[in-house]
């Protein structure tokens, strides 16, 4: 379904042609997606004006649209970017941050979905269930934990219902088009604890798709490479001299953005890590 | 008044509880102010739409309300989550930021006074009088420095006016409900150079607010642990080998999030540092 | 034109006076310009609401407009904040982030220039080119590479039409007044790796110009100062033991903030580069 070397051979065009990523993502988080993007070797922009958002839209490789501080204006120029993208084939990707906490949100995400197509959803299981209307309960705009066949059940109903690949990411994360799937173990707990880690990866999502047809397989790998970059952070901050054993979250956050820098050297093959429901075990590549 | 086991207890009890702190704070410090909760263990969520602020308000456990970049579709927001927070026994705290500057600012401060009830205020000495319409030199969003008297006076009064605990920060800080009063004398120079570190304060107010009933001591000992966290700031980077002497601002604004976030080690017991008006000198308990 | 005594008393007289600086720029980049003027020794103040855009510019020493995320209502703000700043003699600097790549601002920067005057205008030498409606390919909101010659022809047109000293950025710097030009060489390529960088320049030039009468030589001093906290930067990280040989984007965006917060210890003598055009070959000082 994925393999190392296809994974490398993304990153390296990545690099190679630094693809444009239009993100109208919310604003807590519009710095930290600007540098995971230019530390992995894309390019961004954040246009969020409907004035200009169609025509901005037309010129990237990618669009990301992230709903995490919704706004009137901003739907606006969600509709025109969804619309522009979709009639120039670039690919887009929906974080529906928060939806189901608010009826403001979830009326947002059904028009989106409505008026035109996304190639992948990212958002955490209690997310992914809410787009679908299927309830699970949700806190704010981080979501509870629920067991992997649960994840797996919700994930490949959205697939199928929305006609997308959808990354349902938690603990593990499940990467499937509705007829593949894969649980990807790569990632490191204190991802959930730096605003922002979570909706970058919604902007990295659609720089692999910039760069790979096959949206499972860009989706996929997307999420590898970053749970990995999540476990470099941590070796990373682990050998500083004064931080003794102690890891915390101000520091992992900037050595995030340095390990996504630091993605380019052939990380992915020793640490790959991901499996296939119904296997037991895990197992590495 | 206050002491060091119970503001253990708060720092327990958000770590525990992770409590959602809604807060419409002003762009320049979303970021900031998100990661700062997440290092303190509470869970941020941002909203700031007049659509949905009221429904996001009653979902959580503390407001802040931020005018720092205000808009007009901002007010509106403010004024929903202000009257759910208050219909739904949300703990609230308004942070002033620049009031008295601009006409726009003083008028959405009035209005947001008349509309609600707010548990705490903070701002720096300035904006608390300023919010009182009692002046005080202001230049643009700092405040100058006054005499610990003159920062007490205006305190009390401002508490007695509004019929809420006040924390008018500066180099030293007040906390008053217009009765009970203590200066917290923990902190550090840096804090004052890093943007949002005043306007975090506000939101880690709400959160202490949120586990403890008493609104003096919950912002007294907000205010007392997170003064700790800056001196902290400051011991960690001059560990660090390659920094020799200085301790510069960057690093301190990310040393101060890992600070945040090690604060629950019994940090507390060995630094607190406060006084009372009218004493001539601190103590250390 | 510029010499190494002017920069040294510039930066002092911004530690010295910590100028307002009013800053109406992109919502990606205004934590990192906030903290960059601090760390600088000047004022930030980010007010972006039409309402009170006019009232603040001119309680500022420096308006800086930054076309970055640009709305509607932040056109308002913009024309409100130069009107007013015009009248009070502040000098305002403008950053044309990404014009010439939607219909929207290009025209709202033709508006501006129509409006009102700019003391400096600060950009890529594509989106400087673009400003007088003279075409070079532009990707985004990054522009390529051009020829020296190039970028001096195009800063230089740009400045006589416009009547403002231009800085147009690059690989080198060309800063011109249409008659007086110098080209910086000072600076990091990883300065372009991180967000912000470049406008948090915009930022900068106008605290010099708070300090400074003469715009060429204040926009001259502040590249330079600017592109040798750059290279200070870089120097820092690589003397961390645990990072080896690489110096990366995450670690590098705050060392850049560091580096401007120790500015003010006899760097630039040691370190200034510049040249003019025609001079084959640069030359320290």
């Amino acid at each position: 379904m994925i393999d190392i070397e296809s994974i490398d051979r993304m990153i390296k065009r990545i690099r190679a042609e630094s693809p444009l990523i239009h993100c109208i993502t919310n604003t807590v988080v519009q710095n930290f997606t600007a540098n995971g993007l230019l530390s992995l070797g894309a390019s961004p922009v954040m246009s969020d004006a409907p004035e200009e958002a169609g025509e901005m839209a037309r010129l990237a490789k990618g669009l990301l649209i992230n709903i995490g501080t919704l706004h009137d204006e901003t739907i606006r120029a969600m509709e025109a970017a969804l619309r522009s993208a979709n009639e120039a084939g670039v690919p887009a990707v929906l974080d529906p941050v928060g939806v189901g906490s608010t009826t403001f949100r979830t009326k947002a995400v059904q028009r989106l979905l409505t008026l035109g197509r996304f190639t992948v959803i990212r958002g955490n299981v209690a997310e992914v269930a809410n787009t679908i209307g299927r309830s699970l309960p949700i806190k704010g705009v981080d979501g509870g934990t629920v067991s992997r066949d649960i994840a797996v059940d919700v994930a490949r109903q959205a697939a199928r219902a929305l006609g997308a690949v959808v990354a349902a990411t938690g603990p593990e994360d499940v990467v499937t088009d509705g007829e593949r799937t894969i649980i990807v173990q790569n990632g490191d707990p204190l991802m959930s604890r730096v605003t922002g880690v979570g909706c970058l990866l919604g902007a990295v999502v659609a720089a692999f798709l910039s760069v790979e047809g096959d949206p499972f397989r860009a989706a996929a790998g997307a999420l590898i490479a970053y749970g990995i970059a999540g476990e470099m952070a941590r070796e990373t901050l682990s050998q500083r001299p004064e931080s003794g054993a102690a890891v915390l979250s101000g520091a992992y956050g900037i050595a995030f953005l340095d390990a996504l820098d630091a993605l380019h050297d052939g990380a992915i093959d020793r640490r790959a890590r991901w499996t296939v429901p119904g296997e037991m075990t895990s197992f590495n590549i």
